[in-house]
């Protein structure tokens, strides 16, 4: 409905540009009596947090979190949960070349086409910067979901994907890419030092798995878990792609090869194979959760690009500017955010239905 | 919100099962004064309809699509469309096996996690008759966009994929499968013999262009053109990814391989690439618009597949009964339904918030 | 959100007009597994069904509903349930003069300026044909109530108010007003008789209460269950006011006079009083919900009034046809429909929510 | 949808405590380019601020606003436009009485009722001080519908109405009372004095009228604008109590009374009476909009009232601290910007639609 908020009883909606005094989300629908303070939030802040290694935009913001409203005597009410971050590290100055003409790929035409005007100071609005937010709203979300462990990890970047044989949950919190492949980590450090060194950016492939998610959960057809999950996910900066388990490597196999068998178990049935990421019919079946989304490479580079300026003039454009040579890797925790988010409020949804 | 509807503005509900009197939708935000008649909505039925070739379900289904609310003396009067489609060729004795035991991969073992019972009968409400209320709900967002052309084919069938240097858009209409390339359509009615006398069933990928999108339609984030699209396309049944324009291959390319150029062109920027599928930033750029979706072979195959029954009990299953060895097919104009029914919810969004 | 929708997790959705083939409802987001077949829904719609008195309008309609789909073995399956009524009794003949010129009071303009154009036959969609669907739809929210016991009936019609002391619930369905006082009923026979003949109208108050209704449904400010209740009464046609418990009353107390004492009750506090009419804060305080709404007289009378033409010149209309003469009649059965409509939909959210 | 959300495409969020350490509100979807600073949402403050006379609170709040998002140069960019007060003087040693008990009338039982939890100081999220938001957000839907001028004023207070023969617009600012009628206020003086010194309150009835709105605005049925205007109304604190237009006055008039007859006029129909309030069928005609609600006297007294304790037990209750003797005055600022709100949100919805 509105255009910055997402989700049905749990519902949150974010505010703030890259360069204004602050960012925020204001999370509504969070059941009663959970017990949350800043400390349940900062952490998943920090991984997201820019800065951090040579491989992320070096703009140095702290992101501490401040809850507002919503809580009180460290336990949530029921009403309106505010979490602002304040922005610390802005350098407008950076921007004049933005302001002036269009970066291909970027949000910088449309927001004219659309508004008749933008906010050029770090992308405005569409800066990755939002993604904060949604990483301090999912971190409410968790509190509702106990029972779900979630992981996000990078399974390609630059066109290298991880070789599955050498999967290391361990690893993924080793490396600065989120990868659960230290082979892999390690040629992607060299080909992201190259691109970076060359003024050029590349793009990504992240998956998340949910565990725990019991059956029931999700609603049929335009609330299917998989279209709300792939709604989330796009609606991430940079998402151009999104996929459910096998996702299209299953319209590549044959029926008896896409079905996931199924046998009798102590808790429900047993699967004996999991193509279709744990939803069926757009509800979830009590096997893990799999998403996979590919992000673009950023289109802030410094190698000139053919542009047209605002007053549609030709010109090229190089980004000068701090910024990720990947955004790919600090969206595994922002996606991690978002699954957290679609699956706390099916869970809220399904409970209000059916009663379970 | 609710289940059941997609849209904003302009906001489609559709009820009804696979085996009872009748399915259909009501559309509702349409503006008036547009000209409606039966004979609008039933020429995208007839595209989606069954029975058409020895390719999709044997089922003959008429799918006449009766009006019943929101037209007065052939104008729209922007009050609620109520379309309606009376099942016909209900053969319910075939059904009484996937009442006992659960179709791996299909929606079966799910609802019955969920909601504790479910109508079996043809799939009940999971099956893919229900496409039928949206192609008619498409036909009337048709006409809020009449400057948009859409097409909507397959691009791959059984992981044989078209040959771009064959593209011919009038080639499309002249099979059975809507493929864009003769020499494929060719390669692709073997397969699928091949697979349904094997009593197997095939996935395929469906791509839709809408041309003539103006700069400006869609919103930034949580309603970026890309996350509705997805969320619309996600949530047709059997679909498990979505991609906009170069999706996952984006993935693989540098910032500058990905970044669109701009010229000065006679009417806005010309753009010397379309890797953004026509969307930056969640925003229309006025390129076309290009979305990519994978359906999953379909679960309901005359092959033996391991199960389990109702009462827990090991079993197997063969699902007998009439269906699509390849859902993908009917989905081609089913996807363009969804995507025009996006685009024209779009426009009414954008025209509400800026007045263009 | 959509222009014809009403609720959030039971939500339901109407179409059509008076004159066209049928009008409709279908209710999303029930709960799965509760008892519905058509005979749960048509004793409402016959409670609210026109031509059973001489005091209302003569136009003869059955009413008969149809449940096309949701229920599965006499049982709700948790998908969308669709209920069609035919229009058996249209003469369209008798709208010629409403085409030509607009009923004063009446949605006739308004329309037109709206939308540019309208649908004249019996009011189109404004006509209170609509609440038919209402109706049935309330019927479906009844189910997921059952602890709930609703009662709506006519305090006041024509400006003769009932007297309290003669309040008997039994004689509420012995009168054709839905009047509880014997007396004020037959004084109310008389004057709309009177009314009648004179080709007059008269207005009414209605009031519902709901008993059995728990503490805690509703939510605070912008979703109070207050609000909820004057959005949803308000939504009837020919409503112009809306009260909840002692509502304007309430102006002229002090805050001694307006507090409901509380004492140690078996099963929660014990009210010594309901000023507040059963909600706190807009949540349930576990008394009663008391609601009243007023109906204007309707607008299409015989007594010539000034007006204009479609084309704008001064002219008279009497409305010939047949109508109510006091439309606040048959509101009754419909005031009970919505406010088991709200009260269903508190029930699921919160439930959601607090999972109580 | 959300609980603390409100409209549909201008939308707005609000968060926070009576005592938190700020409150705010996200209003959303405001088209772009409108020149907006936080001068231009200061004076609406002002005009709510409580400590202004001694018929209001004692509570000193400056109640300055911060705009943190939404606005480049001065313009709004089409993006969330985030609003902050910060919370000034807060004594929360003041409470401990109402952890203790419930203030009969109050949300105290309710919110505990519903949530198993409250937070106590200053009544938490039901305190007014949460309307401080709204006055900002409509500060912000002004800007929206620069044809209309709104005013909102006491027509009653504890049982005194005023005689509309002395109504004098500018009288309005004049008195702390927002009383359109002198020797009115001067009696509600003395009648306030009297309750405020024997720690009792008074009840109030407000009324707004919108000037200049054209025909064509709002909806049929759920989205009539009276129901919009009666929900948006019934949302504000202490409210029990709508009507548009005659409201209850109509149910006594008959239907030639009630008509409001139109003749030709220069720029449209002239109506010749507004029974109707400015709305027919939902929709506006072009005749002022008219609204009025009642405000309950405030349950937060210095009266001793029969109560229970949180632990079930009877006690007494009396409400020593900071509050409004008649919560209605402050309530007229809230009251036109909850009107602007909805005629705003109505306004682009209509846009949306039409086109116009």
């Amino acid at each position: 409905m509105s255009h910055n908020s997402f989700g049905q009883l749990l519902r949150f909606t974010t505010w703030g540009e890259s360069h204004g005094p602050a960012i925020g989300a204001v999370v509504d629908g969070c059941p009663p009596g959970l017990a949350l303070s800043e400390a349940d939030v900062q952490p998943w802040l920090d991984k997201r947090r820019p800065g951090q290694s040579k491989y992320t935009t070096q703009r140095q913001e702290p992101d501490q979190v401040r809850i507002l409203s919503g809580v009180y005597e460290g336990r949530t009410t029921g009403t309106p949960i505010a979490l602002m971050i304040e922005n610390v590290d802005q350098r407008s100055k950076d921007y004049s070349e933005v302001a002036r003409a269009y970066r291909p790929g970027h949000a910088d035409y449309a927001y004219d086409a659309k508004y008749g005007l933008r906010d050029p100071r770090g992308g405005g609005r569409s800066s990755a910067r939002e993604t904060a937010s949604r990483v301090a709203a999912g971190a409410v979300a968790r509190l509702v979901i106990p029972e779900v462990r979630l992981r996000a990890y990078l399974v390609e970047m630059g066109g290298i994907a991880i070789d599955r044989a050498n999967f290391d949950d361990a690893e993924i919190d080793r490396n600065p890419f989120f990868c659960p492949d230290p082979a892999a980590a390690a040629r992607w450090a060299d080909r992201l030092d190259a691109a970076r060194k060359a003024g050029s950016s590349l793009g990504a492939i992240v998956e998340c798995v949910a565990e725990g998610v019991p059956a029931g959960w999700g609603s049929p057809l335009y609330q299917k878990l998989d279209a709300q999950l792939a709604s989330a996910c796009m609606g991430i900066n940079a998402v151009k792609a999104v996929e459910i388990g096998d996702g299209f490597g299953a319209a590549r196999l044959s029926g008896e090869e896409n079905a996931d068998p199924m046998r009798p178990g102590s808790d429900g049935p047993q699967f004996l194979a999991n193509h279709a990421g744990g939803i069926a019919g757009g509800i979830s079946t009590g096997q893990p959760v799999v998403v996979r989304m590919a992000l673009k490479p950023t289109s802030s580079i410094l190698t000139p690009v053919e542009t047209i300026a605002r007053d549609g003039s030709a010109t090229d454009i190089r980004t000068v500017g701090r910024h990720d040579p990947c955004v790919g890797i600090r969206a595994a925790p922002v996606m991690e955010a978002m699954v957290a988010l679609v699956l706390a409020d099916a869970r809220l949804m399904h409970r209000g239905q059916t009663g379970r």
